[in-house]
């Protein structure tokens, strides 16, 4: 049995407000009021600051000087940006996974890609969702495997606004959770045989194709 | 004449202290107590609260849950981590500046250079660390071009635990400076001819250069 540290205050405020944001209750440049947060919830200012900067360090929110905190804008530069960023540092993280990884090492990951397509399969009206998050953990268990904890913590402070765009796209396509399936078996595939040519070229690919579809339905 | 907002006491407080660590004053796994900075330097607890959440998400120090913060360690593999992740990521701003400068925009990155060669050429005692500055501005200049705001904000994260180490490898290495200075000139020379083979060669000699030399001098 293993136990947890409990997450601190400043914490658990950072993931409330940022759920928000990444299921788009909280929308692009909408102004997040520090004193109003901090009666809604019950807590000191103090903390909600904290869990600003929380926030910011995973691009959810900016915080401008004497102007307070505002939801990131989710537009087609922001986008398209935050993709090339993810994507590069991505491909570092399963290219040393697939140089690196030893006998049993992947049995995990096998495992849990095994889990998210029986998720995936299922008629769970939650389904969706939980492959998303099914499909993050599965990036996570690779992390070890690169013995890298600042790819690994810089990748953690993209993830959630990755996610947010990925919510995005799900909304727009709705082939897009089987595009996901297809690529996670494809990605794991290549690195299992140490190709690492295709992961380069599997990771670009899936990419792009979520960025199509979101330049579409962004504003400039 | 330009004015520019005050640092927040909290990015005042954060300066100070990244200051010692990265000159070395305070050591690896050193313990930092946030009642007795406060004290020190007569600030609210708060403040250093802040100060080093900004810290940590600097890499220059980790915050561990209950039983607060101490000074990053820099070992063989934290270097070669942090290193991988930079170089990867210069690269990627690099590359695309190769790839996107227009008329006019690489100049001032040129006058900089220029700056940069005096200064080193210069009796002024103070000019290796105002070459590394410099050098770290000739960087900043680079990424309007690159526009990448996220690339931006990794690198300058990045940034002071990069300057620990090169500071470091400034004391292992009398070369280190005009080695620096040939590969300033290397590389902007690539991405004014927009070889982006060479931008991406010319920073992986460097930086495995550099490695080479810290490798020697560090622990396990």
């Amino acid at each position: 049995m293993s136990f947890k540290a409990p997450e601190s205050l400043a914490e658990q405020i950072a993931q409330h407000i940022g759920e928000q944001i990444i299921t788009g209750k909280l929308k692009s440049k909408e102004r997040i009021q520090e004193l109003k947060v901090a009666n809604d919830l019950e807590v000191s200012r103090g903390s909600v600051r904290e869990a600003l900067l929380i926030l910011e360090s995973r691009h959810l929110i900016d915080i401008l000087p004497r102007r307070g905190a505002m939801v990131a804008n989710m537009n087609k530069a922001n986008v398209s940006a935050l993709y090339e960023t993810y994507l590069t540092l991505l491909i570092v993280l399963a290219t040393k996974v697939a140089r690196q990884w030893q006998q049993g090492q992947l049995d995990p990951l096998i495992e849990q890609l095994q889990k998210i397509r029986a998720i995936a399969n299922s008629n769970d009206p939650e389904a969706p969702e939980r492959v998303v998050t099914a499909g993050f953990d599965l990036m996570r268990m690779a992390y070890p495997l690169a013995e890298n904890p600042y790819l690994e913590g810089i990748l953690e402070d993209l993830q959630p606004a990755i996610h947010r765009a990925y919510q995005m796209a799900l909304t727009l396509d709705s082939n897009a959770l089987s595009h996901s399936m297809t690529f996670f078996g494809q990605l794991l595939e290549a690195v299992l045989k140490r190709e690492e040519a295709k992961v380069e070229s599997s990771i670009k690919a899936y990419g792009d194709h979520l960025l199509s579809i979101m330049m579409d339905a962004l504003e400039d």
